[in-house]
């Protein structure tokens, strides 16, 4: 692959227009948009209007004037194609981890034969420690097993599933339609984690059984840090589920002050607290940064993104050792190798204007985010890499320093 | 009281300077600072530098190099002091609904003879709510009684009681070191909602042996909307404490990506999902709203606007009830009034410029923010609401619309 060649992928690239909807930093190639996506031209004079005008100006008033109080839903619908779910199946709200209980607790059924929540060991911590408080308030057990034992694992003893569609960490991606229906055929439900798959990965949630998902809004989504979180229930499920985590937001009639709970109709329901307006609607600037995206042409760009990261890296990296899927159905949007010295060339890249994560203890991992990454950019990426790692630059002291956030 | 009375005692108030900090729209007399505060100038320009800087250019590296990692304890830090506590008792976090949630969860002491949780009827729906699903998850039940018989139904089957401190309604405000005191004999513990309290009236949590609370930080505290609530544990009791409702923001070790959970020290265990960064440093320029500011001036203050607004309501607004408690130490810093039409009225006023609420079924509420809010704004209000009672305009049709949030 030389220069001319990755140019060549860019100038043909069908997507290489959405590039313009970003602010992408001079000097900085970011492959970090799986962990907070960048920011949208669009997100910043909106943001600026809603805290100047809508909070400034209307005040109190923006929450009718301004669709404040639509926004949860109306956000929420703006997702759904993006997950292949109906528009009145998804809403916005909280964090993953808010949601991730709210599922729980409101989907698991009363059973005393039924006691386990399963989930996979190295799943993201977040859901785990989610799952077990929730267990432990139900009088229920987490189980955790490894990702090759879980379909075993179900068992008649099983009341949830609790899984991350695609792992953080090397990008493993389960078979939702299979796991979904294998979960079905033992009485179980299945709670989908999208966080890594939202926006990047094909989904098609009503197509493939899911019942219940948690997504995130601030990597591939572009919401900005901390986005509220995207919840769904299938509409089948909906008026069966009974919130245990609920509020006023969330009540068939929030405004008449009642003080028994009524739930409100569909997935609004799962609506608590007054959520926090000002990130939500970054968010919807964000959403609507895969306006007039055919998905499908992003997934093919990541793929051949991917597979150009992981041919140069194999090329140019040979001390790196990938440790994601090559086969594009079992993965997401990321790619992951193993190093002993992950955190320093970590440090090193970013140093070098390059930002991918490290996840401990041994990982380095790069989004590859279609709608504002190019191929010279991933060209650039590992030859820069290649450098650091050639050179042995990244033993410079201050290339180690711990104890800060990574 | 006349213009140039009204006029002198703004010119003489101590906190007439403040007002400066704040964006008070033209034509506008703002009485509604207690469901969303005015926009801090410091916010609109923090705002911008936090989402084109910070999330725009900085990126991810923003959680070490602008110190977003810290934002929840940091602001927290800030809000101890306003309250009575000490820095490392409060941290900021998702909505006052949830973290009431984490607060009954992790407090309910287990067992089987302290099977209630008690509140009072007519408290701010969403507490109810909130408790009452907490209850059905611990197998523990909800008790609502009216206010006049609280105290008497702390019996030795209270868990827990959930008060809000001052009532969102008529600004009822409870006896803090009274109940406390009172539910502690009894074995039981308080969770304090301080969503009409904080910024406003005088709070002094460590003195009054409060344990637990949470508050609003889109009110008083001028956070903007639906910004991030806060959250406090007293130092003794938060080793104790192990959150039901948990995720990696509350570990121990977040980027260690361990399977177990493992609280954090002290409470930031109370953390659970990545924070809506944006919301969240709005509310920091919010509380820096009160920086130099002596807060017994405020309740001062506060008391001076309030017998200006009982004392004109009364002269010229026959028509109208106070249902507030005229002792100072008996009430928040809102006045409310009843009337037959107080929705029709409310839409009136609005369309005055004239901004309060109404809540269900006949009242009008103005809240009453000692940091920019005038006397004469006070007088112009009453003769506003006078003029438009005498003339009976509040009667045009286009005030009975309803169905919209109000």
């Amino acid at each position: 692959m030389t220069r001319d060649e990755a140019h060549a992928l860019d100038a043909a690239d069908p997507l290489r227009g959405f590039r313009e909807r970003f602010v992408l930093p001079e000097g900085v190639i970011y492959l970090d948009g799986n962990s907070l996506g960048v920011l949208p031209k669009a997100a910043a004079t909106r943001q600026r209007e809603v805290v100047e005008q809508e909070w400034g100006r209307s005040l109190i008033r923006s929450w009718n004037e301004h669709g404040w109080i639509e926004a949860p839903a109306r956000i929420g619908a703006k997702i759904a194609p993006l997950i292949g779910a109906r528009p009145g199946e998804v809403i916005v709200a909280d964090s993953v981890s808010v949601n991730i209980f709210k599922l729980l607790t409101a989907a698991a059924a009363p059973s005393p034969e039924r006691r386990v929540i399963l989930s996979e060991a190295g799943n993201f911590h977040t859901d785990l420690h989610v799952a077990s408080g929730a267990a432990e308030l139900m009088g229920m057990e987490l189980r955790v097993v490894e990702r090759g034992e879980l379909e075993a694992a179900i068992g008649p003893d099983t009341n949830l599933l609790l899984l991350t569609h695609v792992h953080y960490k090397a990008g493993f991606r389960f078979d939702m339609a299979a796991l979904t229906a294998r979960a079905g055929e033992a009485g179980a439900r299945v709670v989908w984690d999208l966080s890594h798959s939202a926006g990047a990965v094909p989904l098609q949630l009503n197509r493939d059984g899911a019942e219940l998902a948690v997504g995130c809004g601030y990597k591939y989504l572009n919401g900005g840090p901390g986005a509220p979180a995207f919840l769904y229930v299938a509409k089948h499920l909906q008026e069966q589920l009974i919130p245990a985590l609920r509020g006023w937001m969330g009540h068939s009639a929030p405004f008449a002050f009642h003080d028994h709970y009524e739930p409100a109709p569909g997935v609004s329901r799962f609506l608590v607290g007054t959520p926090p307006m000002l990130s939500l609607l970054a968010l919807e600037s964000g959403i609507e940064t895969f306006d007039g995206v055919d998905m499908d042409a992003v997934w093919t760009k990541s793929i051949a993104l991917f597979d150009l990261f992981a041919r140069l890296a194999e090329e140019r990296c040979p001390a790196l050792e990938c440790i994601s899927p090559r086969e594009p159905d079992r993965r997401g949007s990321h790619i992951s190798f193993r190093h002993p010295h992950a955190f320093e060339l970590c440090q090193a890249l970013i140093a070098d204007g390059v930002i991918g994560d490290f996840r401990s203890p041994d990982v380095i991992r790069f989004g590859l985010t279609p709608l504002y990454l190019g191929f010279e950019d991933v060209l650039d990426a590992v030859e820069r890499m290649a450098a650091i790692l050639d050179t042995g630059s990244w033993r410079e002291p201050r290339f180690a320093v711990r104890g800060k956030v990574t």
